[in-house]
């Protein structure tokens, strides 16, 4: 007894890390299809021991399902999200197809897990970036107030699946052996490189933002409930498997002390601070991939402001940055009864 | 006919680097003498065709030595700089070892080479973060005026010399054979890591803020001459080879267009500006290595502000960073008349 639960993308590397959550969290699941596109559709995927054969993504196949986790691709998820809402499933997705309309709650839960309850059928994740740095933001704008927020990142290749994962495994490779490494996925070589421009093709903006930067500006706010929160980024891509990092200076509204903000950070919900730095106590990406938590270490006062904060975060990508944030947001659906798991 | 140079710390990154170019740029040795410790005296190096026999650096050695290149840490030039200057030496010295000190210039040529003429035998090299920042700050200060950069850092491994370059390739060739890769000069693995710690020991300093940091916000004031610039720093240690990047948020004192700020930059020397990200020129690490210029790209109005600009910027750290920066002071040293060139 439990929830009809449907995975759409289930081959992507956010789908893998949705079968591998919803397995060690033990989520309530009564069924699980794995639905993916066509070309994928008769492959199978292992959960809880049983092997489950993918079906392709069609309308159809979200019939009896009341629960669906998405992230296929923002043009799949607007086909294909409607329909399942038309057919009675709460979608929650991780595309950014929905998550600026005016309907659709956009939802971290340790900032806004009451939004939920306002949701028509979808619920959106926020983006990867927005979302590692939402988590310690939150108890500082709750004491404190955020004003501004500087943000440049340090973005693993897994932002752009699993054909980003490969692309760096295979240039590092191909230098070892003394090839020409291919460039293809992103615009140029990653191994050994930065590259100042997410996501890796399109996505331009106004004032020569990017598309990545925008949704750190725009999504924050949205989250937070607060169009006075101030964010500016400069998203980067680096030679790193999964994990996000981020350099964030942060402008208080209300003095404060940093013992109080490392207090604060330290007793918040979904945040680990590693910060002694004498010992080598910070986070790293490396260490932090796999783990729930967002990490932060370096807090200090900005020697240029004193209302301003100088932080080091670090999220797994994969993770709190995509498919466990949405089943958080599955888990707390359930909590507030809006997903019965029947007796 | 002249000048009488040696190069002290002959075998380190930047002192091989001062070879390369002081042959790439003609500079007018009338001999080279080469320099290291103990350990490495009798190897040999080759400089314009010829191999040289590099000697201990004992004070005795710059007997008779005009200029010398200084790169072998700040304890050795502690002790061994002001032997050179006993003996009528000029010193241009790439530690951190004088830099603060008031009697000392610390030049970056596109700045403030008119400092150079108050040497009193001591010429300092800034760190290379700062180097590479100040190039670009230069022709916006000059113009808006600097109020306030908030930098972010993404530090080559060659920032902390052969050995760190030699580290990032072991660990990236043993995680490729399936062995455990092994971590000696960084605190925690390099390869697909970032660590918010350099220099990678020691370093603490008030506000828990590290070496690194406090150099550029202490030296982009002595370089500028200007307490009024503020500047604080989060510096970050990623796998890259050799070239350094650096997102900044600067804050003008006068208002802009940005188009204005393009043109600044494009006309400034030392810096080429790269800025059309829809056909991705944008500066990357591995394409401004061995590039004598600092390159900028990303040039944005920062959102949150309308008097201030996210820049993306990149430059050699071997090259700009240290050597080349070293090399451009003792050829304005020639062309001040401050080392003649015997006719």
């Amino acid at each position: 007894m439990g929830i009809k639960t449907a995975i759409l993308g289930a081959t992507g590397a956010v789908g893998q890390e949705f079968l591998k959550l919803l397995e060690e969290r033990d989520f309530p699941c009564e069924s699980l299809k794995v639905l993916a596109s066509a070309r994928s559709a008769g492959k199978t995927v292992t959960f809880r021991g049983q092997t489950t054969t993918i079906e392709e993504a069609r309308p159809e196949a979200f019939d009896g399902v009341e629960l669906v986790l998405s992230s296929a691709g923002g043009s799949v998820s607007k086909a294909l999200v409607p329909e399942a809402v038309k057919r009675g499933c709460v979608v929650v997705d991780n595309t950014s197809a929905f998550r600026m309309d005016a309907g659709v709650p956009l939802v971290v839960p340790e900032v806004n897990r009451h939004a939920i309850r306002e949701h028509q059928g979808i619920i959106a994740n926020p983006n990867c970036s927005t979302i590692i740095m939402v988590v310690p933001l939150k108890p500082l704008h709750s004491r404190w107030g955020v004003k501004r927020v500087i943000a440049s990142t340090y973005q693993a290749v897994s932002g752009a699946g699993q054909k980003g994962i490969s692309e760096l495994e295979q240039q590092v490779a191909d230098l070892a052996a003394g090839r020409e490494p291919k460039v293809a996925l992103f615009p140029k070589q990653i191994a050994y490189n930065a590259i100042p421009r997410i996501p890796q093709r399109g996505g331009l903006c106004d004032g020569g933002y990017l598309e990545e930067e925008v949704k750190m500006i725009r999504e924050t706010k949205k989250i937070f409930g607060d169009d006075s929160i101030q964010v500016t980024a400069t998203c980067v891509r680096v030679p790193i498997i999964r994990c996000h990092s981020e350099s964030i200076n942060v402008e208080l509204a209300e003095p404060f002390r940093v013992e109080e903000i490392r207090e604060a950070l330290a007793a918040a919900e979904g945040v680990t601070v590693q910060d002694d730095v004498a010992n080598d106590v910070y986070p790293v990406p490396l260490e932090v991939s796999n783990q729930d938590d967002v990490f932060v270490g370096r807090i200090r006062v900005d020697n240029t402001n004193p209302q301003a904060l100088n932080l080091w975060i670090c999220g797994d990508q994969i993770r709190k940055g995509a498919a466990l944030n949405a089943v958080q947001i599955a888990e707390d659906l359930v909590k507030m009864g809006m997903l019965a798991v029947k007796a």
